[in-house]
């Protein structure tokens, strides 16, 4: 079978490039998204995008999600919780607004309601949903995810995404008069009062298993079966994004006894297949083709204005509740990734007619840009007060 | 996706089939390809095969066979070899035999070197090929994989493995005069030489990173990948079963320090995903149709004979050398499995015109029954064994 050498091709040069970006002090997934550069279609063509491994990509970012809720600390959660709404909140639209403002500046300002005022709206929508999967995994890779700094950005991210498929389903349902405002609003709460319930009665069940067969093997598999389960029903049942369901998943059993034991198989499982070929997915899916002057500017302040308006509405509102300067940083640049829901958006948009195919060299370029320097910049900054708090820590001793 | 429900069903059935069959004392194996009838399109059509979860079931094979080949223990493999060998041609020639008088005695003798004789042949191969990976799973989870039976067995039906795809090639190479029967030997031998010298230099490099760099990720991800590759080389360039591949890489790994560290990590991937997905797959894959009087009654004898060729072929020649009775039966039992390479066979032998399509229904009978019948009778042998040796120590003591 073809895939066999594809998988064994991308496991071994993801893991490669990996340990190279360790050594020259980036984080590993950087590495691995090189990797699949390396290998894609793009340069050495050693592998093509295929069904498999795109499905595998979407498991291993559903996976990252729910071990992203299952690691949550929801005591830390609530007490940041209206804080990482506002952030994600104002990071929805302060991109929505600079995404549009950027597409009237080089193809004219059109009237409210035009086509064309949707074409630019839809720039920006693409510019409102962070990444939150490729900022988890940095922070987990930093050890920084149980944080209080590590909640509020998964938070904030998590929040973001849900604010930012509403803000798409609204757009659309303006152009197509398909689906109503009041639908969408209706959908969210539905899906909230599903996941109380049906959510109860699970977390019942497992802490029944937990108690009576703790550390066996049917806990983490009965896990996977949720997670899946829920990112199919949210998606299907719900029109909510998958990844948003395996997140809810991990939040129901995050106060489990065995929330650790869950987590480390779940973990095994990740790097070892599904973590590595999804990232090395995103690089591997990139071409580099459509490549005219006027399309490499506006790519180039796409990515400006993707960036600088995340770092600036989140950590503008960071720093209004009164966060560190550098903390407040620290927090706009791990909300400035983008990834799989740009893609998934722009997807969208070409199929009902908003956005046109030249602009996805843009977002493939913000996705790569944003994924390759938030774990540098991350790191550098954690890096930076850690010996700041140890050098002050040594001069009062 | 719909793929997320799929196999959200198959996790959840799978393991509630299994604990079921485990409280019913058969092993859990037999509940999972029973969890996959269940639910695939024969009874409650909520599962239909689909690609993704063919692949996966196929990456589930190969890790099962690298697993296989990692907790290897080459010494007692040597020592046990040449019975092996003896065991493997005997019960790949019974069973050939066998299939060609049964067809024979249903539609009728033919002049060798005919149409209807190949045709006849033709089922007898199908008998060929133990499906090693069913009775490797129940041996390991009836702690028996690693003792003197284990490896007999294991290493026999992997023999067997690659005699019955040495058979297959040569009844299609007669068919056909595509391939040569010196070809097939030169590509055997081809792959052992080069086994042999790219296995050393593999080899040494995991050595030298389990020694700088023990029980880290590395290991497992490139362990992975190697055999992945292997299964892939094997395949594409000898020939020869993936599954071959992954037995061979699995056994260069067996002498390193962590290779227990290796087969822990390859066994959390396996029992959370691709094994239930692989043995559930099964299940799914079969249909209840053509059902036919005539169709029926040459199944019902299609089982008998495959079940009983194996258990005498095998069994005799263990008692051959000197195994007692019950040792010899469990020999010939937990070689009458037939698995996956029965079916890609029956495969090849529908596109070249060897085998009508009647008798699939045959073939998945005799997998169904012989991979639910082995592990019951293997555990109900090894406890009343167990129990005996029990009461002869206690009436001693």
């Amino acid at each position: 079978m073809e895939i066999f050498r594809d998988l064994a091709l991308i496991l071994l040069c993801a893991k490669f490039m990996g340990l190279l970006a360790k050594r020259f002090g980036a984080p590993q997934v950087v590495g691995e998204i090189i990797a699949g550069l390396l290998i894609g279609p793009g340069v050495l063509n050693l592998v093509r995008p295929s069904d498999y491994i795109t499905t595998s990509a979407e498991i291993g970012v559903v996976l990252l999600m729910f071990m992203a809720g299952l690691s949550t600390n929801l005591k830390e959660l609530i007490k940041t919780g209206p804080m990482a709404l506002l952030i994600a909140c104002v990071g929805v639209f302060v991109p929505l607004i600079g995404g549009t403002l950027l597409y009237s500046c080089f193809y004219g300002f059109s009237s409210v309601g035009s086509d064309e005022f949707f074409k630019a709206v839809f720039i920006g929508v693409i510019l409102t949903a962070t990444s939150v999967s490729i900022t988890v995994e940095t922070l987990k890779e930093l050890g920084k995810l149980e944080g209080r700094l590590g909640t509020i950005i998964t938070g904030a991210a998590i929040i973001d995404d849900v604010i930012g498929i509403i803000v798409l389903t609204f757009v659309i349902g303006f152009k197509d008069k398909g689906s109503s405002v009041g639908g969408v609003l209706l959908r969210t709460l539905l899906f909230m009062v599903f996941c109380m319930t049906v959510g109860i009665g699970v977390y019942y069940l497992f802490k029944y298993i937990d108690k009576h067969h703790p550390h066996q093997r049917r806990i983490p598999i009965l896990s996977l079966a949720l997670c899946l389960g829920m990112a199919y029903i949210a998606e299907t049942y719900f029109s909510i994004a998958d990844i948003t369901g395996a997140y809810v998943a991990g939040i129901l059993l995050c106060n489990l006894q065995d929330s650790k034991y869950i987590n480390e198989k779940m973990d095994v499982s990740s790097y070892i297949f599904f973590g590595p070929v999804f990232f090395a997915s995103i690089g591997i899916k990139t071409q580099f083709s459509d490549f005219s002057a006027e399309v490499i500017i506006f790519s180039i302040c796409f990515v400006l204005v993707g960036l600088l308006t995340k770092i600036i509405g989140c950590g503008l509102t960071a720093k209004a509740f009164k966060m560190s300067s550098s903390d407040a940083l620290k927090v706009g640049i791990g909300m400035m990734t983008r990834g799989e829901v740009a893609l998934i958006v722009s997807q969208k948009g070409l199929d009902v007619g908003l956005l046109d195919e030249k602009f996805f060299t843009a977002v493939i370029l913000l996705i790569l840009v944003s994924s390759i320097s938030t774990p540098i910049l991350l790191k550098l900054l954690f890096n930076r007060d850690e010996k700041k708090a140890h050098a002050e820590l040594q001069s009062k001793v």
